[in-house]
């Protein structure tokens, strides 16, 4: 049974506090894990684009040493592709060994033969390896409906296998291996005391467009040393998901392909972590939510196009759902979005897409303020049911690359936090032309 | 009780067919309705743009001589404008004479002086034509939270009444005044034969950006010289908006303005038309779907910066209601709409919006083919869960000023059309600095 300790309750805030602190390298700096990256061409086939030459690489491999505990989160979309389907099985196992993924061909809506592709993948993978096929999962991102160029797949897992080795400069090819139209890698890693052992975790992840609700054309994968039992890692990996990949925009559009995977290889030699064990636990979620979070963020920030990072708080709404109703439906707002483009304040389409979004709003109460990112000063535009404040003053803030917009509907306790960006004329040109996807 | 006539049924089609006529005009076309419109200015205040000179009609009136039987269909937006407030009541009645209607000030997110504003519009209105302020509905578009320039209004009223004629030029003037961000009029008249009467209907709307769900920023005027029985016309009127304004989008964004008006004088003098007289109501029906229908259209090849017109059609889908939400997700999809505007036939983002839309959907055996709008010739993109047909074919299509998109689920009988629009650099342009809205 559960005993109420006040002592940890009591503790915990000030021993969250730097609780953890960030190091060089991403996906390597844990303990006992491995990663290479290769060109293979995989997106020229069928487009007659792309050269061997000086051309990015377009294969990687994770893997570790030893049986990991792993967790995965995946797309909700219904039509999802066919690494997706091979994956999620995998992901809701135990153990895990490696992962293999690769850019500029999605795998998606390819029929049976993308299932036959991806199940190929893990294989060739799992035999360069010595592991089982079982054990290895399996992410694509690219062009969406084309059939994977399963030949180069392989020459490039074989040519890949080799050149294994847990070093900051592999991982950051594995990191470039994976973007698409983003145009900078994304990594982190951190470490944490837990009892007397460290603890390190590190993160890569591609994004770019289809960035929303449930995840988005993003691939993210993260690894740890932490020794801890499987389903607690699958409750943190969900926790530290939902406050961070689940909560950012870029177009409103979500992917086929969106694959959050976690290993944790517990060669860090703490004592095992465990559901029972709630503050330890928690040093190790607060780390992991940092890393989600942090990705995130920049997956947004370099979304195709953006020129604005608007970090969105709904205050009081009637429910938690609802807050996040209402925070959805600003920022996939193609108006709000505009707006933003052009640094204007206009809380009008702000309250516009609260009136039409599903949640409770009374015009006659509602607040709508901008802060800048740095400040804690909330300039209010619409206050209880009134035009208030200076556009000026509101242009000032809105003019900024990042800044904070605040409501508050005073209906109730519900809470949200949503990281959005802008609608820009680059977006849309980039996305006229292009075959990307998934 | 309902008795089932099999010659009603057997007759029906054939009836319908050229059961109405298009003719020149617009809402002057039906006996006994009578408009104006006139420059005040309404715009130019708190931003300092706009001049006497040359500048576009802003405040608009449409008369009827004799009370018209009025049906009123609103926003379901929660945060509406005081003009929204104000004429839904009084669009429940059963009988009104008038309505004032101003372009450059929505009149939305204003408090408390907002309805006073409103409320001050319908008076003055009555006040010179001497009617009661309960018998007329008020209508207001452009830009939202800024207090209505009320003096000019005033002044704008007291210029346009003696204006007031039964002519083309007048109707065109109204057309005009109520103009936004649109770049051209848009009008429509019909006339068809009901017993041995000649009946006439008439229809001018707005349009442009904030194009979707129940309605827009859009308003619609509708006139007509029909004897019908209150209840019949709102029947009537809510399901031709059903039909049509309700099924196209341009932004996905919901305005706090929409409003379609419609007012019937019974001066045509054809027998009463009321529920009981389904064929007689029916022949009405079709033709005031025709106006509907052409009315929103318009709209969409209007909407800001758009290029490109797609009509969709779903089919197969599980309910209804599936259909419709497939429909919409495809249609508000920021990464579909880009790729309508480069003409690329890109069928999988198509299913990437259906997988993610709350709509059922088998990505195993899905169809998605393409037409020209021209003809009835499909060419496949997708079918049965696999890519077919030529990417040159499809784009022969796509690259087309207007094309359909034609969806089949394959999992029921749920079917629903939508018109949508591309999404262009020039809509984000126009976007980012301007501030207009509601």
């Amino acid at each position: 049974m559960f005993q109420f300790d006040a002592r940890v309750f009591r503790n915990r805030r000030p021993a969250l506090k730097n609780s953890f602190r960030t190091i060089p390298g991403s996906i390597c700096a844990p303990l006992g894990f491995k990663a290479a990256a290769v060109f293979c061409d995989i997106k020229r086939i069928g487009t007659g684009k792309g050269s061997e030459k000086g051309h990015k690489r377009d294969l990687a491999l994770i893997v570790s040493d030893v049986p990991a505990a792993v967790a995965g989160m995946f797309t909700t979309n219904q039509v999802c592709a066919a690494p997706v389907r091979v994956s999620r099985p995998r992901a809701a196992k135990k153990f895990a060994r490696a992962i293999v993924a690769n850019s500029g061909n999605a795998n998606a809506c390819t029929g049976r033969q993308g299932i036959i592709d991806a199940n190929r993948m893990s294989e060739l993978t799992a035999k360069s390896l010595r592991l089982k096929a079982n054990d290895v999962l399996v992410c694509s991102t690219g062009r969406i409906g084309i059939a994977m160029p399963i030949r180069n797949v392989e020459r490039g897992i074989r040519k890949c296998a080799p050149l294994l080795a847990r070093s900051t400069s592999n991982a950051r090819q594995v990191a470039e291996a994976i973007m698409t139209s983003d145009t900078r890698r994304k990594e982190i890693a951190v470490e944490m005391k837990i009892g007397k052992s460290t603890i390190r975790i590190g993160g890569i992840c591609k994004g770019a467009g289809m960035i929303q609700p449930g995840m988005a054309t993003m691939l993210a994968f993260i690894t740890s040393d932490v020794a801890i039992e499987s389903n607690a890692l699958k409750r943190a990996l969900k926790t530290a998901v939902e406050q961070s990949f689940n909560r950012i925009t870029v177009d409103g559009d979500m992917s086929t392909n969106d694959s959050v995977i976690m290993l944790a290889n517990g060669l860090a030699e703490n004592l095992k972590l465990e559901s029972r064990n709630p503050k330890q636990i928690q040093i190790f979620q607060t780390a992991l939510n940092h890393v989600c979070l942090e990705l995130a963020k920049m997956i947004v920030r370099d979304g195709e196009g953006v020129s604005r990072f608007v970090t969105l708080h709904v205050h009081g709404a009637r429910s938690w759902m609802d807050a996040e109703l209402a925070a959805r439906s600003i920022a996939n707002s193609s108006l709000v979005r505009t707006s933003w483009c052009g640094g204007d304040p206009n809380w009008g389409r702000i309250l516009c897409a609260l009136g039409y979004s599903k949640a409770k709003v009374n015009e006659a109460i509602v607040d709508v303020g901008y802060s800048r990112t740095d400040e804690s000063q909330i300039v209010w535009g619409f206050r209880r049911g009134q035009p208030a404040g200076s556009l000026g003053k509101l242009g000032r803030i809105t003019s900024q690359e990042e800044f904070d917009i605040h409501i508050d509907l005073h209906l109730g306790r519900g809470e949200f936090v949503m990281y959005a960006a802008d609608l820009t004329e680059n977006y849309v040109a980039f996305n006229k032309g292009d075959v990307t996807g998934g």
